[in-house]
């Protein structure tokens, strides 16, 4: 916990914004505000108008909550960022308020626990997730706290706030789109007949390009946009800002009765829904704010259930999964372009975390159909690697040289799959300690992919086979092991997730989801390790106990083995390295030639 | 799926017990009824009094729930008790309703789906625990259908109905009860106080005997008595069938201000709560009936917490691991005789699986502080051995002859401790087939033995540990892989479940816990294999990422090598196996002599 009164910089502008924010909570007879980070679409990455989180504390990590009464403001962050927000909310006066997880609902009892009967807490409902806000209400509701929704505070305090974002969409067309919008429409629409929804309403960006095979560029890394849509059993509206849809592409959506009308009018859309006849409409409370909620007119019967694009997507069909393999010895081809320009460059240029970064994505940018990376690139040496999400800067980065690990995790979008890999690679000499965690990491990393079991398992349940060889010296990490990834769409999608989330039913691991898998040791200061492949689930087997699946290993690059210590590998595990580094050299040799051909040879050599 | 058409025979008394309950159903404007497997205490085992279930349906399993409408009986029943519902409902006309565990809901599922709007749905309140009741009525009121819980039908159809139980209570005393009532009660009475309650309901009968170090015998198995508790700051009361407590240890309670009021007035007692000042009561909602929470009158704040005994309860106390580290030498004792004779009497004497289970409670009850059998003992033979919850009756058991498995899970109350143990005994030739199935169970059971994991992580998480070498092979067993056990208490307690139950903050593994290791392969018509030792969660290592915790093997008992194919085990497995029969030998052995420390000698005989 870092103490205000000794470090508050003068220089940091956060002082005088808390100054404005409390002034406008005194005016409005608000005891306590709420600034979560979140968007009205509850996205992972904000577009600048919706970063008010950030504009407030001065905390830029992606995942975080602030909230400022008149003699407290505390930022509850989850481990990956304590390191991050130590260092940011140093000038600020805030204080970072430990969580287990993003999960955590920690502030939500801080709030709970400090308020006092009949005191006002705020927060934008236009960015509040009803699920949260469910919660939020039950627990100050239970204290006789009030809570205030229908107010916006930032945009009276913030006087320079940006607009929306304003890039085009485009579409993503065949062959790399395997399913026309009309046929993901009809889709979508025997679920909501399922469950008896007239309507159904999208708020999450992601499900809305899936669904109309549209991409846009509003936020860095993940190719979506910023929009709303109301789906019906005819016709369906997207919202979007005026402009982000050419002519052109408009009459295209028209063709299958697809209109497309102004960003702000979604909710004046729900409210008007017809008043005529009992109709009904399908929403996600995990999935849209409570404004929108709040906006559908009483007589119309709301059925909570999960996006049906959730799962839709999250399977992806086998002319998809082809196209994935394929993007995936792009990826790697690029990679084998990128390590073995850096073996051989490490010790005789200069190399910073910077140009890793660099170097990795001009590499990716050569394969066809490359659009953008996946997210920003974590290259990390020595300390910097034991922050899980650590970002280089141009004012605050390391030069590789010396001894020790460099971990990179990376990943890149493309027209046919979403890529996501972490490799760490041995600098100068590395000690047998750094070699013990690396050989740990592998192990998990192993265990995981070897994992048979069987088909519709909650995913949560897979957890422990990749942290039990971790667990077993005592070392833990505190991020998840797997997150689902898109198909040129967000590089963390649901609904599955390999990690200590609740094993709910929705959480069942399907043939065709793309996982995550990776484990990771940090030591606070000296290293990180974390070795990342994607997985496919796939059919394993049929007994008379039912279907079973396993996963195949997707990403195609090798794993160092010059940290490896073989003698704590079993026959199991060491038969898995080196069949899978069998396969990465079949599958990239043809795709690669000269010095990266020659590493790749080097690196996908068989151990013991 | 049965066939009622075919199969209804006319010696079942059930359908004419149906006819009476629909006449009076029908009567009281019901359309459908709800028969729970429950009593007023949410008890796993129930007095005759609250078998009403089994009463209606003629299936006698503990778990079960039956609904019936003018035209439908069906018995909502999970995977343990298939085969046997099969059989037992075979001539009622009921359907059987497959469910996947107990804790699901389908049942509420198919009333939601299945009644029209107005239609009444009925269930008496008095056996309804108050989660449940919460869930089937959100269920109902989305459906506008009614829900009635103030009617017991039961009462008016079941003539002979029995009245409860009326088994003396007695003391645990030291030095077995390691803590005093007092000292309990100020234990819960702290949590009490920290979470703002000044009154403690408690309707659960292993908490009432924890609590004030009573124990009883209303049920079989179980050491309890029907009873609820109204906990004080200042005093407690007991509510118990007169005649159950002596006068003597009326006033050994006395001195802790502890008082015994008739059965029937515990309802009551709530209801009186004082009006005069605000109060507030604690009360756990998965283990309080709807009953009781609807008896507290509104002027009483509801606090809404799982009840504080059944966490320091579960955590056995330095002392109380030792007394039960010596239940579990004379527990092993008994075990080396009763398998010693097995062995050798084998092919030689006609030997049932009455026999199995009359000799094992036989070499049990020669042990000091033995008092019962802690559950049914389950001796399967082969094909019976596939069903997890076998039980073999005088009418119905099979003769230990010829080539297969013998499975026995048993279990004894001892006054320092409650065991619980299955091992499978080779019989004549065995297959290849079978020696893999108990190998693959044996691995999986070594792999959670051996785990090594973080304080306090949520105990479902452990579950795929012991699954995935089981599910390797496209196999998996139907029944969780772990459960609490309590001393000189209940067999089954939680908080913590090794399953796939979720993994919430309740569920967290800690030191002190003693929980069951059981995985199982179940071949129907065939053949079972379940290995089981209870572990107790111990201290394993203080690291910069915290504390871990490991599991001590406290069942003494060999597993027998002569199934095992030793190829199958890898170098740690059979390391661990090793290592376990030593120790086995080295404690049992100071305490069987002759046929039996022969026998003991053999079997703990390392393998490779």
């Amino acid at each position: 916990m870092n103490n205000p009164s000794t470090s508050v910089a003068i220089t940091s502008p956060i002082p005088a914004r808390l100054v404005q924010l409390r002034s406008a909570m005194k005016e409005h007879q608000i005891d306590a505000m709420i600034i979560p980070s979140a968007d009205p679409h509850l996205s992972e990455y904000l577009p600048e108008r919706w970063q008010g989180r950030s504009y407030l504390s001065g905390f830029t990590g992606s995942v975080g909550t602030l909230i400022v009464t008149a003699h407290f403001a505390g930022l509850w962050v989850d481990s990956r960022y304590w390191s991050q927000a130590e260092k940011e909310l140093a000038p600020t006066g805030i204080e970072m308020m430990k969580i287990a997880s993003a999960a955590s609902v920690a502030h939500i009892e801080w709030l709970a626990n400090n308020m006092q009967e009949g005191q006002v807490v705020a927060v934008d409902g236009d960015v509040l997730g009803l699920m949260t806000a469910r919660m939020l209400a039950q627990q100050l509701t239970a204290k006789s706290v009030q809570l205030k929704t229908d107010i916006d505070l930032l945009q009276t305090i913030w006087s320079d706030r940006p607009g929306l974002p304003l890039a085009p969409i485009f579409e993503h067309l065949p062959p790399f789109a395997t399913v026309s919008r009309k046929d993901k429409l009809a889709q979508i629409r025997e679920q909501m007949r399922a469950k008896g929804a007239e309507w159904h309403f999208v708020s999450t960006v992601d499900d809305i390009a899936w669904i109309f095979n549209l991409r846009g560029s509003d936020v860095s890394y993940n190719p979506v946009f910023a929009g709303h849509a109301l789906i019906g059993h005819h016709d369906a509206t997207i919202f979007v800002e005026e402009g982000k849809v050419s002519s052109d592409l408009q009459t295209i959506l028209a063709q299958d009765h697809i209109h497309v009308r102004p960003y702000a009018q979604a909710a004046n859309a729900l409210s008007q829904l017809s008043a005529a006849e009992k109709t009904s409409i399908l929403i996600d409370p995990r999935r849209i704010t409570l404004g929108f909620q709040q906006a559908i007119p009483s007589h119309v019967k709301v059925i909570d259930a999960i996006n049906p694009s959730v799962f839709i997507k999250s399977r992806k069909n086998a002319q998809e999964a082809d196209f994935v393999r394929e993007a995936m010895e792009q990826d790697g081809a690029a990679l084998c372009e990128f390590f073995s320009w850096l073996e051989s460059a490490l010790g005789r240029e200069r190399i910073t975390e910077i140009t890793i970064d660099e170097k990795i994505c001009e590499a990716r940018a050569r394969q066809p159909h490359f659009i953008s990376p996946s997210f920003g690139t974590i290259a990390g040496f020595n300390g910097n690697g034991a922050m899980p999400h650590y970002r280089a800067t141009p004012e605050s980065h390391a030069v590789i040289e010396g001894d020790g690990l460099l971990l990179i995790d990376s990943g890149g979008q493309y027209l046919n799959g979403t890529t996501d890999i972490t490799r760490v690679v041995p600098v100068g000499q590395v000690s047998e300690a750094q070699k013990r965690d690396f050989t740990l990491v592998l192990k998990g990393m192993i265990q995981l992919s070897k994992a048979v079991f069987p088909k519709g398992t909650p995913s949560p349940m897979l957890d422990a086979l990749a942290r039990a060889p971790i667990w077993a010296e005592g070392i833990n990490y505190g991020h998840g092991t797997g997150h689902g990834v898109g198909y040129f769409l967000n590089v963390h999608e649901g609904p599955q997730s390999i990690s200590a989330a609740m094993p709910e039913p929705h959480t069942a691991m399907e043939i065709g989801m793309i996982t995550s898998n990776e484990p990771g040791i940090y030591r606070p200061g000296q290293w990180g390790v974390r070795i990342e492949n994607l997985l496919m689930t796939v059919p394993a087997v049929q007994t008379e106990f039912g279907d079973y699946v396993k996963f195949e290993s997707l990403t195609l690059c090798p794993i160092d083995t010059r940290c490896i210590i073989s003698t704590m590998l079993n026959d199991e595990e060491i038969n898995w390295l080196n069949a899978y580094h069998t396969m990465v050299f079949h599958r990239l040799s043809p795709r690669v030639s000269g010095k990266a051909l020659a590493w790749l040879e080097t690196r996908t050599r068989s151990i013991c």
